[in-house]
């Protein structure tokens, strides 16, 4: 896999869930001869992803698992993850020194819980998830093409960073990097505000006399699907990410204020560009946006 | 097909796009022994429709088309629609009284342009459609398990309104009927504001300094797939059920501005409490939003 790990190094997996059960997957699809193994608090998670052939074998002993991998992937919302980092980290100071890697979301309150420093932790985030969780709904393909962001800060050690890149580009992701405060406010855009945006839709829908959601096609399919995501994870994330995410509410309020105008004021000349603007920049994201090149289905 | 038009009726399409021709293309599709026939403004949507199989022949003489068929579809966008209809029935009303229904996504505007009344015109909305346009895009699955609302008026004729009903369960949809009124304030909600949210967010990541679209998954993808539609449509459309959707711009903004201060407060019991609301009622209308039973892909 890298010159920065052993020939068939031990990949361990902190807690089992849709997101490290998909990349478990996709390492043990790939040719990589690694060992997975897997700790969580209980062993239900654990059990099925042995079954579903995602990890080689568990144990609920934390210490033990840090003790034997050579790479740690904390697969866990941020709020887990921030609480369960020190722990890890100090295991880890005293062992081997593996490379130690996140998954969370928002990089800011992790980079914060990420005491004592260790050079060989390296923050990341993946930026593909489901509405769907549990390792039962783990999925090997889950990063095909899509973008794995990681926020390494001062003194963190590069052949760590190389390491955990290596990983995911072995499970078909690409890697960028940026600081830890523009991740957390180009993700308040791009992926939180989203969701709030499919929330205060859906929460409006709910509210309605007509039931207008029995009446929906592919736009109202897509624009809530995500309000069907886990809503003890949304909270956290939304509370994690308080400011940057009020920040990009407020910015959605403009655009919907200034849009209103415009329909009030029937003026045709300016909904017609602004509709028209929308249409270039989404278009000229759809590489992006849709990495695996998928005919998406007509809707409206 | 239907006992209320002959054995083997010719079906006209006034104008040839999109949904139109993915009507004609299910209609050919199906075991039914129609021809079809169609008219539009200009030959090379309707050659590029013939090509596909869409369509049997076509005339660029309205008046010749309108003749010939013993059910007419107007395939226009509303404005389009509402300004086709007088002659259209002005021609019905003076031929062989054929059926004549529209499948504009508003229909106070099309009632009102319906005039001289004639009791063989039955409103019609099918709630698909897609974010590309013209006939080369035309899908015969497009309506499959779809809703299609007709809006009858006092003094529609019933054997026409079991005609257009009879045409779309062919197409493979299933057929509900509303007011008119309640069918705009009703879409205003599932169609019309979810694309308004869609421009939102569209327009808010196109002004941000980060360029956030760039670190896009699959929740901005479909958060954002429809702000990519025909911009002069949903001008339109914005325009003409212009009262509507500022009613449900202003219910969304009430919704927005409420989960803004539940994030400002730290309210996590009651962010919890909204988004798992937003989730059931998400999750509970899941057969209607994918009826085609689909594996939406994971995202997020």
């Amino acid at each position: 896999m890298t010159a920065s790990l052993d020939q068939d190094p031990v990949v361990a997996f902190l807690g089992l869930g849709l997101i490290s059960g998909s990349l478990a997957g996709a390492l043990k699809a790939s040719q990589w001869g690694a060992e997975i193994i897997a700790w969580g608090p209980r062993a239900p998670s654990l059990e099925r992803g042995q079954a579903l052939g995602l990890i080689d074998r568990f144990s609920l002993d934390l210490a033990e698992v840090i003790n034997e991998a050579d790479l740690i992937v904390i697969g866990a919302p941020p709020v887990a993850t921030a609480k369960l980092l020190p722990e890890v980290l100090a295991h880890a100071a005293q062992g081997k020194q593996p490379v130690v890697t996140d998954m969370a979301s928002i990089k800011g309150a992790i980079v914060d819980a990420a005491q004592p420093f260790y050079p060989k932790f390296v923050p990341g985030h993946p930026i593909a998830g489901s509405e769907n969780s549990g390792v039962q709904a783990a999925n090997s393909d889950l990063f095909q093409g899509r973008e794995v962001i990681l926020t390494p800060v001062e003194g963190t050690d590069s052949t760590a960073i190389a390491a955990v890149e290596a990983l995911w580009v072995t499970a078909g992701a690409r890697v960028t990097q940026m600081s830890v405060a523009e991740h957390d406010a180009a993700l308040a855009a791009s992926s939180h505000m989203p969701h709030m945006v499919a929330y205060a839709l859906t929460a409006m829908l709910g509210g309605h006399v007509l039931e207008p959601m029995k009446h929906g096609g592919g736009a109202l399919r897509d624009m809530t699907r995500i309000a069907g995501s886990d809503p003890i994870m949304w909270r956290d994330i939304a509370l994690a990410n308080r400011d940057a995410i009020l920040e990009a509410m407020d910015a959605v309020s403009r655009e919907h204020d200034q849009l209103r105008a415009l329909i009030a004021e029937r003026d045709g000349a300016a909904l017609e560009a602004l509709f028209s603007d929308c249409r270039g920049l989404r278009r000229g994201h759809d590489g992006i946006l849709n990495p695996m090149l998928k005919n998406e289905e007509s809707s409206a």
